[in-house]
């Protein structure tokens, strides 16, 4: 008895010691190994951080709305704090690029921010459209717009400040339509702390049912003829960034949940 | 004895089952986890996740290496799946894209793709190079280069063949020394499946020093001005798909591992 005990002690020992020294061969083998934690999952949350992706570095283009497979994809992004980790990591680069700039002291120094989802947030809104899984309705989103209720997303009010103390002219451009928009816009920009901008450009009739890409290239070449240096560029879509005039460094502010041509 | 050994032995069993369940509590603490020891340990995957979409969004500039805490977050992109599986999807959308296009018929149809981790992959070699995590070493790369094993990047060279046989002429334009890398480049382009190409541009002396979007910009304006018409551009760098000449749309292939100016 003791004979055969010890027998089974001496094969559990060498199992002890195969698994001190490679625990993958056990573990492994019963698919028990420890994945590390940052291997995203096998399931169907691999396409839409591909489809996110593919947003936010411009290779989609003209995409209506969030795959309906991506809807709690895009509400966890948004709401769980990595847009908002995302968005502090890249007004830390802007800050840190605004910080090396030589000011010309002539009072023509400018950056150019975007307005919905750059300074101020519509994601309340896009909560009751399945974060942007529903189709744009612009007689909702223009009545949401009018309670001029939109929060100030905080890291993009922080750099505001911070250029306007800093003395650089900040030009603040959006589509939104000014004749039936402005004073909300405006209003609204105010009670979340915009204060002290040097222009707020909205589209007016001349360029209505243009792209943004041509309506604001158009507002940024007046802009530079006038002796404005834009040293800054920030917006939340590509449309913001590209085209003429689109000034020396851009930055791209993540959102998933619309698409502006 | 018997009874002493059986104590033992159930002793061991339960040290067993404790491994069983919970390998961690036990190689954890005696620091043999699987981990290598050079590697800082992870400090919540949300500032690598922020970082890498930085990088792809064009918000980070001129990064030297990646950040040595995000080294395992690296790796298991590139390694895990997710970085083909951005790759698949970014090349739906370029088929998509060319499958669109009316031909001319004249023979001047085009696109400029880039070749390293564009058509063929490094990321062997930056598994040496942890991943990013150290600076970029030109001897060695050369070295690498000069070994003409880069793997084809199958997504990509699916997309090289399907243009080809659709009759674009497919031009593939590299930073890569012409003088030294050019034999090796031009073998492994052809072991690995890219054959058929219109030209194979590199650097020469002339373009010596000069950042990647001047060299490419200048080479792009030739090929506009001989006639052809750049489709697309592909390019797993920003400085491929910026500067002049661009193309009609360009496309940017998911790279955390390193940065070309």
């Amino acid at each position: 008895m003791a004979h055969r005990v010890q027998e089974q002690l001496v094969l559990v020992v060498e199992l002890l010691i195969l698994l001190a020294i490679c625990p993958k061969a056990i573990f492994g083998k019963l698919g028990c190994h420890s994945r590390p934690s940052d291997v995203p999952p096998p399931d169907g949350n691999g396409y839409c951080l591909s489809w996110r992706l593919a947003v936010e570095a411009n290779n989609m283009r003209a995409w209506r709305t969030v795959p309906p497979q991506c809807q709690r994809h895009v509400e966890s992004y948004m709401t769980g704090g990595q847009y908002y980790q995302d968005i502090d990591l890249i007004i830390k680069q802007v800050t840190a690029y605004a910080d090396g700039i030589t000011m010309s002291g002539d009072g023509m120094d400018a950056w150019v921010l975007d307005i919905d989802d750059t300074c101020i947030s519509n994601m309340l809104y896009y909560k009751g459209k399945r974060y942007g899984c529903d189709p744009f309705d612009a007689a909702g989103f223009k009545a949401w717009a009018t309670r001029a209720e939109c929060p100030a997303i905080p890291a993009v009010l922080g750099l505001f400040q911070k250029l306007v103390d800093g003395g650089f002219k900040v030009i603040l451009l959006t589509g939104r339509d000014q004749e039936t928009l402005g004073g909300a816009t405006a209003s609204n920009l105010l009670t979340q702390g915009f204060d002290g901008y040097e222009r707020l450009i909205m589209r007016t009739q001349a360029y209505k049912g243009q792209s943004a890409i041509t309506f604001k290239s158009d507002i940024r070449r007046q802009l530079v003829e006038e002796g404005y240096r834009i040293w800054g560029n920030i917006g939340d879509q590509w449309s913001d960034l590209q085209g003429q005039f689109v000034g020396n460094r851009t930055f791209k502010i993540p959102n998933p949940m619309y698409f502006v041509p």
